[in-house]
């Protein structure tokens, strides 16, 4: 059954194709070029000019956690990110062996485009590095999957404060109990960030983040942490601690970083990431990107 | 500032109108009328036959809360409906003297259409009835405002379990300590409904709710009742107890009993308003009047 909707999800998605070089799934994927800062910063990241963090990096531009797999490993992970669509939602995909995605960006190179990368093999971690052009293979195929670093400028913008970001300090990240469904080799739990605010904030962050189900949509889950099996939220799997205030309630949104949590579960023999925090800044705008 | 406000308010509303009988607000106000449903339960109501509540009559289509007032208070009351759209969201409004709502309803004659009336004088309530004709005068003027039973019907519609309706009772309801927005004579809290559930669903009620701005829209708060001026869910001030299950949250709605304490502390020397739960089921479908 699931190989079964893998199918006519790549028949769909190729349909969709305006590159042969990689598979788009908005809803506007003819994107206005019209911002050079996106790649003035790929540029700057690739030169090592830029380090670390992309934390509000080109407000207002998408940002994508990554994922390279090798083909025969590739497929099975288009399968699952097709049927967990709010934890790892695809923006973009590669064909095997090539590195650009000029849909998401002019001249983007998933190799040397971000300032971190993660190497695993068979799901342990096993290389640092902030340059994957040595590690390149012909059968890699790389996926942008959204990230929530894309509709916190929207949040913001709304007169939303996010204390992570005022604090200068990463969202805080969990391993829930939520059970991502099965899709070819890869099953696990959903991993979660949490951003804590006012109910009346959250109620306007739901109805924001509905918006842009590119970028992960609207929290999974509010209040009580232990319903999602996350036993103290002082002690982030992932990221850094978010105080919770009085008033407040933690929100928690799927997470780009659960196909990480999933790859390393499932174990294929070679796999690259981005480094946590260390993302993709691609030329989409989030409002190219937004439903209504 | 205010009045300054009502004026604009009323010029564009009178630009809207598709009558010189009523003013209404719909995105379509050509609505099509293909259903008798409505209709027959108001000659019903009209003859006798159904009393009490409407609750979960004529489902799919809007129900509104009702304000009868004199000329000299109307321009007040439209101006309070204005500056308070969540929990009073004018959906039709009759010309001084005249009792009927064709854009809302064929035929309907707000009168005699609705199985309960208050009649309030100087904010106290004076009679109890199920007909206003013999109370009529060429003064008065007549608003429907916009009911959360309208979306209830989307809500379970998207699976969602109201235990309120399950157990056949009534939403229950509450003063809050939120101010409203004076405007006119007028001012008070605003007056909530609860609806416990789970956080899940909560957020998926968020996004449906948010459709539907003419009915009350999105909730305004979630969780800690005390946050918003209630102390014991236990002891709603209208309506029933609605239970609170482990792993639930009450959500609360702005609610149309607003009007009803707003005209309760601001005292118009006459005044008449629905019954509680025994509201006005118009000929709108709740698709119609959907955002998107």
């Amino acid at each position: 059954m699931a190989n079964h909707n893998f199918k006519s999800f790549v028949c769909i998605a190729v349909l969709l194709c305006n590159s042969p070089s990689q598979i788009v799934f908005f809803r506007r994927h003819g994107v206005t070029r019209n911002s050079s800062i996106p790649r003035e910063l790929r540029q700057q990241i690739r030169a090592g000019v830029i380090q670390g963090q992309t934390s509000g990096m080109a407000p207002g531009f998408v940002q994508a956690n990554l994922a390279i797999l090798p083909k025969d490993w590739a497929d099975d992970f288009l399968a699952f990110c097709h049927v967990n669509p709010k934890s790892c939602p695809v923006i973009g995909m590669t064909k095997p062996g090539d590195p650009y995605l000029p849909m998401l960006g002019e001249d983007l190179d998933l190799r040397s485009d971000l300032p971190g990368y993660y190497v695993w093999e068979n799901g342990e971690r096993v290389q640092e590095t902030t340059d994957i052009s040595s590690l390149w293979r012909d059968d890699l195929v790389g996926f942008a999957i959204g990230c929530s670093f894309s509709f916190e400028h929207a949040l913001m913008d709304a007169g939303i404060k996010l204390r992570h970001i005022e604090e200068g300090r990463n969202v805080a990240i969990f391993r829930s109990n939520i059970a991502c469904t099965p899709g070819g080799r890869f099953q696990g739990s959903m991993v979660v960030s949490m951003r804590s605010m006012t109910p009346a904030d959250a109620i306007r962050a739901i109805q924001i983040c509905t918006r842009f189900p590119n970028v992960h949509g609207a929290p999974v889950h509010f209040g009580d942490p232990a319903a999602i099996g996350i036993a103290d939220l002082n002690k982030p799997d992932y990221g850094d601690v978010v105080e919770v205030r009085p008033g407040e309630v933690p929100v928690f949104w799927a997470c780009g970083v659960t196909p990480q949590a999933v790859l390393q579960t499932s174990k294929p023999p070679f796999c690259i990431t981005h480094a946590p925090g260390s993302m993709l800044i691609t030329d989409l705008r989030i409002s190219e990107i937004s439903l209504f």
